[in-house]
């Protein structure tokens, strides 16, 4: 894909703003790690970690800092982050293609719903009645957008996604295949009986420059909205329950839940498959590692964990069992303290006997 | 949405048989909590934390029992349970539109397939032969509905739900957007080049006034049915695995997983990212607490956990390191233990000498 | 389904290459456990703790080694391995009907893809340009398959799948409901403002006879592929984060999550809700229990396990206070343990004064 995308070096470090070491008409035709990297390609070294890589790299160029320049076989554009500038150069790369404006014949979109010139809906796509769809806006095949939705400028649905009614998009936001936005929240009533369904009358809000991974759930508000605020990154198969808000730039990894009414500071990171209960406050630049349980509030930005580490599985059945007793060692070791302490005052009597 | 709809109190306290204090002729057009409540909404009180936000809501109205009427600076319903009458009230504001009968020209319906007049056929939906519609079934646009499948009256599958083949639902059940129902066990035997497909030939059984979250996997049973009974609620992203017996009015929270052939009782609840494994027996009433990993039966009723609570993340990982010799620890305080039973012995002979 | 499959005990013992012990004509409409088998069903016994049920089962034909003959009530076919035989003769009761050639029209394939005469394409179908159909494909209703992508011969996607561009599927792949292959890794570079997206460029690769579970999410390559190797098989609503690597004939259950570049070998099999995190390398042949985290590479083979195991909530809550505290406990046994050593050395010189 892409494959005509080309670019001289000189163009590569103008739009980066680095300094080219190198001839400056050399063709870059993509992008490849060090290890990968051969004619044409452009690389980058940001982790001490591949500087081996980086002194046996067969890319055209590389970017990097002004400190590994000595340890660069090729033409090198340098730059203060080489990770940032791949990043910014890996959008120039994108296999996406810019919206190619229209509606497919097959999309089913209600009456009264303006579709601006330059968006573009794919094959088989729903829009129901009084959504809003702002400039530029691409919606992926197979997308179903409820009644009431407000998408903003820019937002790209990728295909089969789905909006429930009322979930309002900014402008900006990526939305990967099978995301949905806007389920019941999970709210019951105990009765005699069963289970008295609490319908949910919120909905969902989400910011500017979000980006929602694939298979990710967010529900809707009970009452109030559920709230993703502008900058956040959400990976995969993500579940957010109704009523939580995720404060500005925070990042969540794979397979984080985060149950009712939680609210998560800006610029956190969560990595993947933690598991954050109800009701909670997390601190802005909260950092929480893989499968952790958060069952308590943050209410201090820091690193937090929980869990036990990988093991044996026969000595871990071991370690497992002495978990269950760990209150009653726990108080045998203070026995144990007492006693001592007891012997050593004895001792010293006899000492002075 | 439902702007328009719009309740005096006197006909709210008639509906949830509660007595009215205040003006019946108060007109109610949409709920809130007691914090954001203001003109026209009606709000709840039901948990003794929030009693300073009832003191100062602004709610045209509140639902509370006896003992909090003092403390309501406004209208109130009195009724024994305010979060139940909550949940039957929130249903008379629901944003989903009741049944439009009738078959969108863009569904592929086959031949054969009996639609009742008054049910509601979205865009893009497949139904295949075989299939067999109650009364008042709804369909989401997208849905797919594959050969055999019965589906009971007053059912409502949200847009994108994908049955396979030989699914069962019954009435009233809610099915909300991107849940997987009848797909693969996970069944291989090994060979000796790989493993060998053991094809599912079970169906899943779903009972009447069953929810289902958006995302939620429920595989077919390899030979037998996977069976969720009457009035189960399922949350987001769970997955049933083959043969699985969820018992009747069991609520399971979001991102919980059940592998195969396990038996979960009536009434318990699941909290969210639990692991439950295959082949186990879960009695009836068991609670088990947010991502609890449960490898054993449960024969008896009872609240149940696993995991280690959140820590600094540099404290935990010495105390990970510790739980790795946990078992060689629980030995070294019992050698201690007859060390200083010993000396015990020893000094009430020095003691008596 | 397949009510009209019928085989004798004669052709079933020729196909599977057993031993025939009862009457040859006896007739096999379909499989069932030893428990729930009745007139003219197959049933199976591989595993002792079944013992009871297989000298009761009411089958009319058992599936067994030569050392349970004899507690067989009922005709037989003795194998080496009935479990392998039981895997094999399930096919030939499948529901899955064999590809019905065609394209739906209501399919949308784009200018120049050609589609095998023997391939079936469902309803609501998407093929982008430049897509490569094998021979036998089967794209169930709704799927979305990305420009470029490669489908190898007799691959099965049931409904609604999604394949972003260039995802490359081997032959005999099955892929489940609302698996999403392709899908942006999480890559992001931290800037001043929030975070700067990093294009995902590379692809997905899954070689032959791979098995992909309902909802499973497989994202594509930063500037690599991810790489699902032959012979692999994933459950449903598992993670798989971008350049990962799984090798040959691993195994993987639910809600498992692997995050990017980690490398899993050949011939693993992983539990269900396990996670793994980034940039690990998992030797050949380990196997890991369930809801276990592996956060640094496994050089051996073997199994492994974390997380502490199920109790009573009120007992698990005190031992959680003691994880806490793990290593300070640690520390005073080790305190305890140096006093009582040397009143062992002073008492010896006592006894010896």
């Amino acid at each position: 894909m892409n494959n005509t995308t080309c670019y001289t070096l000189a163009e590569l470090a103008g739009i980066l703003g680095g300094e080219l070491h190198g001839d400056p008409a050399l063709q870059i035709h993509s992008l490849a790690t060090l290890q990968s990297a051969s004619e044409q390609q452009l690389s980058f070294f940001a982790n001490s970690r591949y500087l081996q890589q980086l002194r046996h790299t067969r890319a055209t160029a590389v970017l990097l800092t002004p400190a590994h320049l000595a340890d660069c076989p090729s033409a090198a554009i340098v730059l203060p982050d080489p990770y940032l500038a791949f990043a910014r150069v890996s959008q120039l790369f994108d296999w996406r293609a810019p919206a190619a404006p229209g509606v497919h014949a097959s999309a089913v979109i209600a009456d009264g719903v303006v579709v601006p010139a330059d968006a573009q809906i794919g094959a088989h796509v729903v829009v129901e009645e009084g959504v809003v769809l702002a400039s530029g806006v691409v919606l992926g095949h197979g997308c179903v957008i409820g009644a009431g939705c407000v998408i903003g400028q820019g937002t790209r649905l990728e295909a089969n996604v789905t909006l429930y009614p009322n979930v309002r998009l900014g402008a900006e936001v990526l939305i990967n295949s099978g995301a949905i936005l806007g389920s019941d929240g999970f709210g019951f009533a105990r009765t005699a009986e069963g289970w008295e369904k609490i319908c949910q009358l919120g909905g969902v809000v989400v910011g500017d420059n979000v980006e929602i991974g694939a298979g990710t759930t967010i529900d809707r508000g009970a009452l109030d909205d559920t709230r993703i605020e502008a900058g956040v990154k959400l990976d995969n198969q993500i579940q957010i329950a109704h009523n939580v808000v995720i404060g500005r730039d925070s990042a969540i990894a794979g397979c984080t839940a985060v149950a009712g009414s939680t609210k998560i500071g800006a610029r956190c990171t969560i990595a993947g498959m933690a598991g954050i209960t109800g009701h909670l406050e997390i601190a802005d630049d909260t950092h929480v590692t893989a499968m952790s349980l958060v069952s308590k509030s943050i209410p201090r930005a820091g690193v937090y964990s929980s869990g036990t580490g990988l093991e044996p599985h026969q000595q871990w059945k071991r370690n497992v069992v002495r978990f269950r007793q760990l209150d009653e060692l726990a108080r045998r070791v203070r026995k144990l303290e007492r006693v001592v302490e007891l012997y050593s005052t004895e001792g010293q009597k006899h000492d002075g006997c």
